[in-house]
């Protein structure tokens, strides 16, 4: 599973996209990926002990950037480096995570859209002379097979040890898997509203979201490239994800059940359609615009890699499996979190090596508390930072 | 809002399915249907002075069926009246809703397509000389154009007033409607895993239902009775569902991450597709049996009825409008119920012109919990009958 032709990469820029060959990779299915490119950002420089390097991994629809450029304010341009993180505030100069003392690698997952060889990468032409994207023909990815991927970068990059390998969400599930398959390369493991494995609830709306996309007329099962993409599919399975992610009480006091401004929900209108309600205007919002920032078949991959997560797979028991790992644990939930449950934290802290206690991050948000609570996830990194 | 022609039905018949014609119905939106027709099951007999009929009302995918026909073991026949109802054990002779004692009446709801006026009725000739089914035509319906439909059911079999209304989820709104719409006809209100008004949660739930089935290619807008029915949608729409009327807890224990027998999830077939986990399959069976049964219409017809429920529209506060009931109220609800959440039961029990506490039913299964706790639900009952 060593990488055909590790490729040194010399010069970090802050917060821009670079990319990396690793080489082939052998997937658990025992499939092989002949050439993968794993896309990345970093921040920081990596100092002469090779020791201050951390790992962020980011969620389902996630990318490389964290963070803004670790620039002057006299260079501000309006390159994608300027654009806000989605950790903004978490990673920088003089943050928690602070880029003048750590060297920060965020990688795009195996199988996504945002640089890393995926469904709509080209395939090599020892597959297809023709050099078409993947599409139906990607392979299925695991968990593990991402964090080896990634094993190979942070080879490439001359990263022995992470001092750290910190993620939220299907980030999280990552870093446990790092933690467990690489346990002498990672010294403190963050996971923040995740879990030791994807649970039945899980794979229960990833089947929702999945089968949203392939419902829609121009997913082409996978192969619609040459033509309209599935956004409908795609959107629809954003508005299940979204609603997962966010609680009940929230969306009751933000929304509630007030009509979308100049819409009436107890109407139809002349084409038939009745008027939203405003809670349908926010799903619609962000259907929209994932659909028009994602890949639907990357979001399938993705997805499917999420359900794939086990740190137990072939290891034993929660304890035995957690007992391999030589790492500092540093594990948050979010109180109000109605997808990735707070127990599922709860009984991962105290299945760990030293039993400890799983940190609450009180949120009426749910889930999605783990990107919007900055305060609070700034304080649990504070125990490892 | 008078009928037209109130039909008075003589000869109730033990779970068989009766049909009554209650004229024109004008709508919330002013919309008018012409000619309504409501299909109904009772058992029992309305006693002399018309005071021991209890109503019975279903849920989202619901039907008339409640229980078995009323008959003599002698007499068994595999007809329909023979088929085990949705609230067996409940309603019959010598359970708690005792059909020796009561006359109980259950019609399917107005937009369904159990024998009531829906969406795939053939429109009136008044309307389309060619009498295709209404399909996209069909008008928004509420809760409270459902509710005086059903009066005028009430009307052409005598029934002025009724000893109870009862029901559980959407049926649990049509209840509380009742006892607000028709205070002095509604002696008793039992309401069982509901809330005042559909919450925003419950709307985004609604809303992802609803694209799933226009997403189908076979959704036509509707108009799909001359073709194939939008099957794939209605069944996206019912794991969607399905999944919120269980609890997280229920499908660990009951799937955890098993495969489905003979199947191999973290590989893909030739076909290109993964192996399913046992919970894909179980809401793969629960969506097939579904789309067997259910118009994708009456579907988003009763979701759109569902979200449209507000006990408070034109009615002020949740107090002000309960105020006006003059019934005795009898509240519960699924203590792991994560679509109807408890606290809705509670906030209503609190806001009764008599407040109350709303009787936990406690049940591993979350809101399908009403359907199948029968021993609480008939502690529950018990309480009014």
């Amino acid at each position: 599973m060593a990488p055909t032709q590790p490729q040194q990469v010399k010069t970090p820029q802050n917060g821009l996209v670079q990319t990396c060959e690793i080489g082939s990779l052998t997937l658990e299915s025992l499939e092989i990926i002949p050439q993968v490119t794993l896309a990345f950002e970093t921040w920081g420089e990596l100092n002469e002990h090779r020791d201050n390097a951390v790992l962020i991994l980011h969620a389902l629809t996630g990318d490389t950037h964290v963070s803004r450029a670790n620039i002057t304010e006299d260079s501000h341009t309006t390159s994608p480096a300027q654009a806000a993180g989605w950790w903004e505030g978490i990673v920088g100069p003089g943050c928690v995570i602070d880029t003048e003392k750590y060297f920060v690698l965020a990688p795009n997952i195996l199988g996504g859209c945002y640089g890393s060889t995926g469904p709509s990468s080209p395939t090599p032409e020892s597959i297809d002379s023709s050099r078409k994207p993947w599409g139906s023909r990607f392979p299925l990815v695991t968990i593990r097979d991402t964090v080896h991927a990634e094993a190979h970068l942070a080879d490439a990059l001359g990263i022995e040890t992470f001092y750290a390998v910190v993620g939220g969400s299907l980030g999280g599930a990552r870093a446990m898997e790092w933690a467990l398959t690489y346990p002498h390369r990672v010294e403190h493991c963050v996971v923040i509203a995740s879990g030791p494995s994807a649970t039945a609830d899980q794979i229960a709306w990833a089947q929702s979201q999945n089968l949203a996309i392939s419902l829609d007329p121009n997913f082409a099962g996978g192969d619609y490239y040459d033509g309209l993409p599935p956004e409908g599919g795609l959107g629809l399975a954003r508005r299940i994800a979204h609603t997962t992610y966010r609680s009940a009480p929230e969306l009751h006091f933000r929304f509630g059940r007030v009509a979308q401004r100049g819409e009436r929900p107890l109407q139809k209108c002349q084409a038939g359609e009745r008027g939203r309600y405003a809670v349908e205007s926010y799903l619609d919002y962000h259907a929209k615009k994932l659909a028009d920032r994602f890949d639907a078949n990357s979001y399938l991959a993705i997805n499917n890699a999420l359900i794939s997560h086990d740190i137990t797979r072939g290891r034993g028991s929660l304890t035995t499996a957690l007992a391999a790992s030589t790492c500092e644990w540093n594990i948050a939930y979010v109180d109000s979190d109605r997808l990735f449950y707070p127990s599922e934290s709860i009984v991962m802290a105290a299945s760990l090596p030293q039993p400890g206690e799983a940190t609450a991050i009180l949120s009426p948000s749910g889930h999605d508390g783990f990107l919007i609570e900055t305060d609070q996830i700034e304080r649990v990194l504070r125990r490892t930072f």
